[in-house]
């Protein structure tokens, strides 16, 4: 019985269709027999590895601690806070019975761990000596959802939430900036994902927080993706669970609150920031495996002398730069090259016996497809600076393509207008009031993206209401 | 408010408060709110993450690939096989409601993942070309406890399940068994914990195996700690399941299963064999920090020449072996010395003014108290050597204690006298049947931990009926 290789649609013709073709055909994710619940693969799960290890020595090198609390928490702590309880309950999935009996109070499956670290932290915080208290957890969550999609929105996922503890709003501010800066700095310059760095709205903001900042990103159909927040929970938490400390002043005060995560839908993002209708393509700084090498023989004599061949030119590598030889015999090399294709390995590495004759290597590159032969004692070095500038040219090419698609707009007409000819993102001038926002949103299906950092206005107004708009917002229609 | 230092209950004292006193004392661990559910805080989630930086290193290197199975399996999933539910379905936590509504099948929280991943290997086998597959998974699990303690047994845990699917009966016991050795390795050489490797009997077997193999431990009070387990699944997954391969022959055949783990139980295993009553030991080789520094200053200046001297004995180390510099000026130096009994940490280097001048540095080992001063420009070596030391140790004060209390006996009667004298392991014939092992089970509250490999006999016999026993087991209690 030999594997059959799905076709993979065309990005123009079903963009959504092609998102799931490309993750079947990488073999990433599949669907699992509950609802909403994703098996990660191993192609898959390397990849959330990759993501773990370099945000993980982030988190570290900024003094946080990884720590675990617990998945189950008793149904009445989702009430303490009124806002987080109204955004959340909905979404909970309930344990009623355990070990065989109906338990006194259900217990709701975290769907994030701000009421059960806070009921910890009352015991843990008491001087301004514990502070800041900076904790971060790797974990699973679970949010009930109707509409799923793989890695983008599913009823369990993986991510990691940050929750710390400070003094003072200020610090607590600052928390929550040096958190999305690392965000920031991690999707461009791993993932090479380009991307918006701002304040969500208060509609848009997570429930129970004083503000909440996020990067986001435009993926290859034009749509937002929110790929990261943080936010600044005031005291909201501290007061819910009566957390205080005592400060150097010796009175007692309310303790300031983070909180911040990312997930397993930046895979998501990855795949839709960079694929193509080959299959997937993922930037260097990411990819598990850097390079694909392949031999290509037709008797063991030739193989055998091509891998004493390319022997030197692998040990020569630099020891992060990854490689998979994928020396089967059973499978022609048109189909290694397909599989090369649909796995997302930045570069391949070929070689058959003229190469070996001339002393060459080929070297292709996945994003562009461009072939390169290089002299076999400068293939390491060559190899070091082509993954450099693949790295280069996805972050380059996500780039125009959002600056191609981000169009300005005046009035909530020409907005319209801008929205169904050219889709993207629109920004636009807004006054800060949820009625405009809710305008827009109800008659667009656009919603505010963030309010950027970097787009201060002296004159604008908004598209709806024509009041003065201190800052540009940016809209579109989102993930 | 300054912390207070709560008492270490001695081991001689109260053997279970010693473990929970050192685990406070540590803050390795805390009660959550839900029953049996354990919060790991920093200083024990920092032990975590060195097992699994280890072990995944180890399985990875046998070829072994994470992924990602869902938390949230169907009930009926758990009935596929018979012994399988018998064993789990008592212990599980059920979800009846979701995003609101009852749900028309609850979804049990995995006590083990065997189910939904045979259901997914169906999908993904269907030649022996997709055999052998090596999967593991780093996750959490609940089962519900009723007497719980932190690490040993709780509702929920963390641990690493393997999944493996085999084309023979003998590639399912080379894996079972491989990974054994790992365990074993694992166990021995970096939490220097001298374990017997053997098989379980039918009655202690995982519910669901054909057979399962483990690693026993012994603590100090000398009760028996199962480690670690290895099964051999035999078909009893695939055939329910449905999971069939088509062979080299182009028969349809039924795939052959192995699954094996270790958990957070792991640290409870650690502090019950190497701590004292004075706190936490941690072995150096899995230990996350290894080293302390405490400069004995009484001013800033003091303080700011001597961490000048010790600088470059400091940036001499080895890379791993990392260390922590307590600066702190509002403690005494007597409670930083006790902080470092309580932390686990296995070395603490000090140096005062008159050290400087003498150009020398001391050492204190943890584990014995031994100081040694030692020259500033040798102390890089003898760190190094001092941490293999203490690793080396350990262990054998551990194997120590374990040889002098594993007993022989004969009868019924002497097994009875020399637990209730002695206590530890007893190395006794056995017939191999369930009876015989039920008995001394109600009469002495001992089981089988595991006949181990080595203990083939020719002429023993068995300690009840007298039969023959062809092979010893170790009885004990155990946790």
């Amino acid at each position: 019985m030999k594997e059959k290789k799905v076709r993979i649609t065309e990005r123009s013709e079903d963009f959504s269709r092609w998102y799931t073709d490309v993750i079947a055909a990488a073999k990433l994710a599949d669907h699992s027999p509950v609802k909403g619940c994703m098996v990660i693969r191993p192609e898959g799960y390397a990849i959330w590895e990759s993501i773990q290890g370099v945000l993980d020595g982030m988190f570290k090198a900024t003094g946080h601690k990884n720590a675990y609390f617990p998945l189950l928490i008793p149904e009445s702590f989702l009430k303490r806070e009124a806002e987080h309880v109204e955004g959340f309950a909905p979404e909970c999935a309930v344990v009623t019975r355990g070990g065989g009996e109906e338990l006194e109070e259900p217990l709701v499956i975290r769907p994030t761990s701000e009421t059960i670290i806070w009921h910890m932290y009352k015991k843990w915080i008491m001087s301004f000596r514990d502070l800041p208290l900076l904790i971060n957890q790797w974990c699973n969550v679970v949010r009930w959802e109707m509409r799923t999609r793989l890695f983008l929105r599913t009823t369990e996922f993986l991510w990691q939430e940050g929750h710390t503890a400070h003094a003072t709003f200020e610090d607590a501010e600052e928390e929550t900036l040096k958190i999305l800066e690392i965000y920031r700095t991690f999707a461009e310059d791993y993932l090479a994902i380009p991307v918006i760095s701002g304040r969500k709205s208060d509609r848009e903001k997570f429930a129970g927080a004083l503000h909440t900042y996020c990067i986001e990103a435009m993926m290859q159909d034009k749509r937002a993706l929110q790929a990261g927040t943080s936010h600044n929970l005031g005291t909201n938490f501290a007061r819910a669970f009566d957390v205080t400390f005592q400060d150097t002043d010796g009175k007692v005060k309310d303790v300031w609150a983070t909180s911040w995560g990312v997930s397993t839908r930046l895979i998501g993002a990855l795949i839709m920031t960079h694929s193509d209708d080959s299959g997937l393509v993922l930037p260097p700084n990411i990819a598990p495996v850097k390079m694909t090498v392949i031999p290509i023989f037709k008797t063991e004599d030739e193989k055998s002398k091509l891998m004493e061949y390319l022997d030197p030119v692998l040990k020569g590598l630099d020891p992060e730069i990854t490689y998979h030889v994928d020396v089967r015999d059973n499978v022609r090399v048109g189909w290694k090259f397909t599989d090369f294709e649909r796995s997302g390995v930045p570069l391949r590495l070929e070689a058959g016996p003229r190469d070996l004759k001339e002393k060459k290597v080929v070297l292709v590159r996945r994003d562009t497809g461009d072939k390169e032969f290089v002299p076999a004692s400068g293939a390491a070095s060559r190899i070091k600076e082509t993954l450099a500038d693949i790295q280069k040219s996805l972050f380059e090419r996500a780039l125009g393509l959002r600056e191609a698609n981000t169009h300005g707009a005046r009035t909530l007409d020409e907005f319209k207008d801008t929205l169904e000819e050219k889709g993207g993102f629109i920004l636009a001038g807004w006054c800060g009031s949820g009625e405009c926002e809710e305008r827009v949103k109800e008659e667009t299906k656009a919603t505010i993206r963030c309010l950027p950092f970097d787009a201060e206005q002296d004159e604008g107004e908004c598209l709806v209401c024509r009041e003065k708009s201190p800052q540009a917002a940016v809209f579109a229609k989102a993930y």
